[in-house]
Formats: structure tokens, sequence, C-alpha cells
């Protein structure tokens, strides 16, 4: 079957001219300046904390988000738009694209790969389709709710991702930014889950989410996050079967700039018991 | 120039009989095993830690620590070998090749992509030679203690590394595996230093010193290391023109499990006031 002609990672029997085309063509807009900004040696970071923790941001952020507008403004003139470095746009429809153009510029500052690109598009305020792109590694995941799909580069092949099967938190392999972020309540929260996980890894943002609808993590456990961090995330997580709220466990994912995601509703209901004798 | 007909990774000019060209063949060897198992749905891990923190062995490991001593057999059956999973074998000569098939098998069974390969070759005990491999990436970091190289994949250019200027600890990227491994005063001793560093990344495994080689990373703090974590970073490390020793300062690198890596002797002296307070 020949490619689609717009974009290499676009699945060949879909629509060129539908949102999931304009998603990964968003997603491809973004990887120019997020790779030539990536690991060079003039890379300069500004600090916009405002004299808190270190929160960088770089060329390739504002690069990556710009190339990202202008796309939209031709192909979606009519959609919102609410970009993490350019602010928010209203729109004339009731849809809107929510773009982080690199997830993780802490991780991007120091050259790890796990900082991702992240393109949502809600409809009525529900993340209706979510893509996380992984430019240097040549990796995107992508769902829309129902599926959730993986493929690396151009050449590779698109497969069906699911959650892994795991229930008990003392198998579960949990990923989180913890120490990095969040109140001390919400790090004791963090904690209590902690405690009971075989294993726990720090510091892989977008991609702890991205391994968890692979089925190679168990539970993300989460705070002090953006609309903008988490949208994306939600179609990707559900499409792979997960279970994914804020920490009330009846929340959106990201109310109160929290998340808490699962692979299974047992795995998510064992967590959230925890978190809230914690909290 | 034509390519190396033995390994990708070996510059053109450098003899293919050379104890670099065998270290290229070894990381070569190890990266079809600890391919064919990364991120495979029927991936097992046993704990080998027998009832403390969770310490994940896979068959990857074990395979690819295999086709790297059948190849020394055939290459160096003179020189010894000391591997993590198959252990010491005694050589006839005062040559010992270290190898860590996959560091970071946390990182591993979790499907991210910061674990590595780790080849060194001892003379006499100390490391001469040292190569970090990312097999999925596929970039390889190699370093001869006077020279330290990157490379990313068979068209790669390969490009000498060097450590960044910084010296000042307000301006430093920290990495560590904290709190993940150490002691309780171990634990005091890398917050100490992080409380004043600008910026710090849990869970990067092998890849933080080979980002500290290339410029990105200023100061690596680690404990609970064994010899074959250490000996193939001290090469790259020393090549790039890093500082690197135990955490008294004046010890060897991995002395009592323990390493302090900076990009600077200025960085590294304000490090170790800092955590000699501390201990």
């Amino acid at each position: 079957m020949p490619r689609s002609p717009l974009s290499p990672y676009l699945p060949p029997e879909t629509d060129p001219e539908s949102d999931l085309a304009v998603a990964h063509l968003l997603a491809d807009a973004a990887r120019g300046p997020a790779l030539r900004h990536f690991r060079a040696p003039d890379l300069a970071a500004d600090d916009k904390s405002g004299g808190g923790a270190y929160d960088p941001v770089t060329a390739a952020d504002r690069e990556a988000e710009t190339a990202m507008r202008q796309l939209l403004a031709r192909l979606r003139p009519r959609d919102g738009i609410l970009g993490e470095e350019h602010g928010a746009a209203a729109g004339a429809s009731s849809r809107r694209w929510v773009l982080d153009p690199i997830d993780g510029t802490r991780a991007y500052v120091i050259g790890a790969a796990s900082w991702g690109v992240l393109v949502a598009l809600e409809e009525n305020g529900a993340p209706a389709l979510g893509v996380i792109d992984q430019p240097y590694v040549d990796e995107r995941f992508w769902g829309d709710g129902a599926r959730t799909w993986h493929r690396r580069g151009a050449e590779g092949a698109t497969r069906a991702l699911a959650v892994s099967g795991v229930r008990d938190l003392a198998r579960a392999r949990l990923c989180t930014t913890f120490p990095e972020v969040g109140t001390p309540a919400e790090r004791a929260a963090f904690e209590a889950v902690r405690d009971k996980a075989r294993l726990t890894r720090y510091g892989l943002d977008c991609m702890a989410y991205a391994l968890l609808a692979a089925g190679h993590v168990d539970l993300v456990i989460e705070a002090g996050l953006k609309p903008y961090d988490v949208q994306a995330l939600v179609p990707v997580l559900r499409g792979a079967g997960a279970t994914v709220s804020g920490w009330r466990g009846d929340d959106a994912p990201g109310a109160e700039g929290r998340v808490l995601a699962a692979a299974t509703p047992e795995l998510h209901r064992a967590a959230l018991a925890l978190m809230q004798a914690a909290l």
C-alpha cells in the first residue's frame, strides 16, 4: 500500500483530510526545530520560573510551537489553540488544539531523550485525539480514546497497543516525576503507593504514559501538571485500555494538576485508596 | 573512506586488530540479544535481590553477556573477564575485560531507553578503554582516557566530545540514580549538593555519564555501584575532560561503590566539600 504523502506516520488507510492527519502533521512540524536544537552546543535555556524551581524554556520550545500554530492557521483556521509557550487563541468552533511543543524541557536541556512533542484535539473540552512524539528516537504513540498505536520511523510497522493486565500493587512498575514536582502532601500520597510497588522509576516525563499504554509500565502518578501536559496523554492511555483520572478517582485527568493512570481498574483503585489515606 | 568491515562504529583509521576494535565488536555482539528482548511482550524478569530492593535480571542480560564472552574466548583468550551475570574468569595477562551487558535493567524492563551496554578494558586494574552503547537509540560513546567520541548509527559522523566548562554549582545540571539507591547518609550527602544545583534529573543510569562527557550534564553523583557499573565510564569521562573519583576526592571512581563525576575540577571540589560536610 502506498505511504501517505502527508506524514510518514499516518496509517495509509486514514483520510489525509482527517483530524488524525492534521495531528500527525503537527507533530511532524515540531520535529525540525526540536531536533535542530537538541544537544546543540549553543543551546541557551531561559528560566521562566520567576525565582521558583528552575523551569527552562528554549528556542526549540518556541519555534516548535510556532511551526505548529502556523500549520493550524492554514489547515484548521476555525479551531481554538492552547499552547504552552504562546498561550490561548479563541476559535469559532467547539474544538481546540492543545500543544506542548516540548514536554520535559528539563530532560531536553540535559540531552536525555525522554521529552516529547504533545498534540491534542479537544472537542467541547474533552480530549479526543492525542499524539506523543519522540523525534530523536524517532518513535510516535497516538490514540483516539478507542485505540492506540505505536510506530518507529517512516519504515516501521504500525502496531496497536494495549496495557498490561497487572492488578496487584506488589507487581506494579510505577513511574513519576517526583521528587521534582508536587507539594509535600502530594509527595506523601505518592510515597504511600511507591512503598508498595515493585519498582519505581523517575524522570520519564510523557514517555512514562506512552510506556504505560504500551504495557511496559503499570502505574503513573504525577502532580503539578498543566492542561497542555495532560490532554494529549488521555486518548493515548484510554485507547490502550488504561484507567486515568485525577487523584479523586472520579475527576478528570489533570484536575488540580494531578494524574493517576493505571493499567487496570483494580490497580487504579488500590493506588487511589492509599493516596486518599495519605492526603 | 571505506567503513570498517568489523564494526560500523570503528573509526576507519583504527587498526581492526586493536583493543578498541575488540571493544566495539563486544558492544555490537550484545546488541542482538539486548534488542530482541527489549519491550518484548513476554519479557520475564527474575528478582536477584534475595528479598531486598527489587533487582531484576532478564534473558537479555544473560544472553548479551554470553555473546560477549564467546567473542572474547576467540579474540582475547589470554585476558581475564569480569561480568555482571556470569562472574569472574581469571586470565593469563595483566588485562581484564569488564562487562555489564545491560546497565540499568530497571529501565530496560519498563521499556525506557536509558539503559546501556558497558564494556571496559582494564590494564593492571586501571580502566584503559570504555564503551557506553545504547542499542535502541543506536548511539555509542567511547573513550580511552585521552579522547572520547560519539556516533549515532552506521551512517552517523564520529564526533569528539568535551565536557562543559561549568564551574559553579548554581549553574550545574546534576544527574543521579537517587532516590533509588544508597544509604540514608549517602542520600543526605547527595541532597546537600542537589539543594545547590540548578537542575537535578533522576533515573538515567549510564546515560548520565555519557551526557556529562558530551557537555550536556555537569555533575553525576551515585552510590551503591559495582565495578562493572563503573569501569567503562571512567575512560569515557576522562577522555572528554571530566574529573571523576569516589566520594573522598582522591580515591578511585567506584571506591566504596561511589562515584562523583564533574565537568571541571572546580565543580568537583565544590560538590565534594558539601558532601564531606554532610557524610
